[in-house]
């Protein structure tokens, strides 16, 4: 007898049948005899159509009237999922965020969480009731509603995992697990049964998109583990779990690839000091966020920058470097949106070298140019031409032979 | 500069375009140096597109999480209107009712409210903001969403505007104020420029719709002046204020007509104590409320009693009856759905005799026959046919010279 935090996704509460399916799980886990809390997203597209709604009344809404309109998403979903296991003759409590004690800073529209006053919840736990929260929300010292963000519900369950100090966290959504790539790309990817925290952060900050960085960022920290795994079957899913010793004999966890980054090239910078420094500050205070950065040196007395920024921001950048540019004495300011990120992840390559050499050789015998690269201590991350980004990946996948089932 | 409440109803913030309109209204209001605090319901369909919804889950949902959906329409609401303003210019500021501290009992879908501890409201007024506030919700001591019943948001407004100490409180509608009686039906109905507490309750309670009864009741206590008017127009409306001297001299304010009653009769009831309490007590005990009552001493041995339900419980009523006529005694029980009850209001009766006999007289010469008759300090109502009530409105009106135009 557990107690078991579940978070289902807006996918999986889209409409009454669903919402009624999700309910049929969660009470099969009442009946089993768990103590179940369930945070819940906002059904299908109700987010999208608030902000529809919001855009017919303003371009530039207030981030606190923002968060009001939008945590109204979670807070149908909460009732509904409510009434639908009472249905079932589960004895089902709904609440918000507020009325379960999250308490946040105050920066609307990706607020963060400092604090759970988890006592409603545990006295209501203590009364036998199947608890269920609005995820994504929560409430500032002044009590107005604050929203967390994207991704914000996986963060919700977390922190109310972490709080509750619940046994597993289980977050439900439209795949059935983490993948050591994307199947729709690369058709013999194999689903992944147990992965670390800090490969899933590495996958997750170069394109898989399946659980939002900090939630997993927190449960790592706290050691929670975390169960991915579909709302539509009840197969085994992928676990987060805590690096082991085994896990180090698995060379790459995982490919990954981000189409949504542009390469930025700043040449001609006179070999000044603090003409870097001016050129990362500008983006910073834009609150542009650069990912991988080169300096190639090629003269004497000058040098070229590249980096890459999200592809929405790259124009905002490059208008804004040509300012720079024009008070620094820099030659020239380009974009190429035609860009791809592809990354390999594993703990494996801590112990095994080669690994970088490797993927370089792939590449480079099947004459894909890489135009940047970066390295963490378990991530290599190559920069090539958008339009070999699916070649590199399913090269990479088989030549590591991520397509041969693992034990 | 004053204080003013302003009530907006659901109609009048139905789409994107009429919340704009209704942000002009109240920055106008604000740019004239008022201080304002707005109550609004939720956009028109909403709360019925929620219902419909929950009745897709359950077809006997818990009023717990009845409420938790249904407050979401007015937050809604208040955050829209809140961006709206802040696009004119106005420093609005949105509220659920929990933040504004409307604290009500238990009773959910119906709550009362206990208390409004206005500290918030007070504190954002002193910092100029204009105040936009969730009507038709509260919440109860354990911080549980209640909704105040329908008709709920006009008791906001009121609620409000007492503990505020509001100079008026504005009731904004989709008609331009009260009429002497429906004017879709008497085409020279006129509007009301003034009406007593008393007399807007009774027409209230006799089929005007315009107004939730318990918020004139509230009003009426806390002698706050209500204004209700078009949210279409920039005309004056009608304003709901103390009795004075002056009114006594109209002796008949409005004619009003309900449709939604049934006639049940109960015949053969044997003349010993304690049946007719056995009868209503089995009503009450059902939630059905019975209105006028009459009983005809036939016989010697046994009575009829007749009373109205509303038309919807008169079924129930008939089951329930039956059941109470087996083991009492009682022949008969039937239901007359065909009627409806045609009243007249005003302070003047008081003063001036003769009231009753007039109406009588009206519509005895009319050949529309009286079926039950019952009368407050200020009203007479008659139950008639349904296919007689339109009639008897429009001869009432005219015979009461009530189309003529007041000063």
């Amino acid at each position: 007898m557990s107690l078991i935090v579940q978070k289902f996704g807006g996918s999986s509460v889209a409409n009454p049948e669903r919402i009624k399916r999700v309910a049929q799980r969660v009470a099969s886990y009442q009946k089993a005899g768990h103590s179940l809390v369930v945070v819940v997203s906002a059904l299908g597209d109700t987010t999208d159509d608030l902000l529809e709604l919001a855009d017919k009344i303003s371009k530039n809404p207030s981030s606190r009237e923002l968060d009001m309109l939008l945590s109204t998403g979670e807070q149908i979903s909460v009732a509904l999922l409510a009434m639908a296991l009472q249905e079932l003759g589960v004895d089902a409590i709904s609440f918000t965020g507020y009325q379960v004690g999250i308490r946040t800073d105050s920066t609307h529209t990706k607020a963060r969480i400092i604090d759970i006053s988890s006592d409603r919840i545990i006295r209501e736990l203590k009364n036998k009731k199947t608890i269920i929260v609005a995820g994504f929300q929560g409430t500032n010292k002044n009590q107005d509603i604050t929203t967390l963000g994207r991704g914000g519900s996986d963060l919700t369950a977390v922190a109310l995992a972490k709080a509750l100090k619940a046994d597993t966290c289980e977050i439900y959504t439209d795949v059935d697990g983490i993948y050591t790539t994307d199947p729709r790309l690369v058709h013999d990817a194999q689903k992944i049964e147990r992965i670390s925290y800090e490969e899933m952060l590495e996958l997750a900050s170069s394109g898989a998109q399946v659980m939002q960085s900090r939630s997993i960022e927190v449960a790592g920290k706290y050691n929670i583990p975390l169960h991915v795994r579909s709302s539509f079957s009840t197969n085994e899913g992928t676990w987060i779990v805590k690096e082991d010793k085994s896990m180090e004999d698995v060379l790459i966890r995982g490919v990954s690839v981000s189409k949504n980054e542009a390469k930025i090239t700043v040449s001609g910078v006179p070999n000044k000091p603090g003409i870097a420094g001016k050129i990362f500050r500008t983006l910073s205070d834009a609150g542009i966020n650069v990912d991988v950065i080169i300096q190639n040196i090629g003269k004497a007395v000058s040098t070229d920058i590249s980096f890459t920024v999200p592809r929405n921001e790259a124009d905002t950048a490059v208008t804004l470097l040509k300012k720079v540019a024009d008070e620094s004495g820099i030659k020239e300011v380009t974009k190429d949106p035609h860009i791809a990120k592809v990354s390999v992840v594993g703990i494996g390559m801590r112990s095994h070298a080669g690994v970088a050499a490797k993927m370089f050789e792939i590449l480079g015998k099947n004459r894909i140019n890489i135009e940047m690269i970066s390295t963490s201590e378990i991530k290599i991350s190559c920069v090539v031409k958008l339009a070999s980004a699916d070649k590199a990946v399913k090269l990479l996948h088989q030549e590591f032979e991520l397509n041969k089932k693992k034990k």
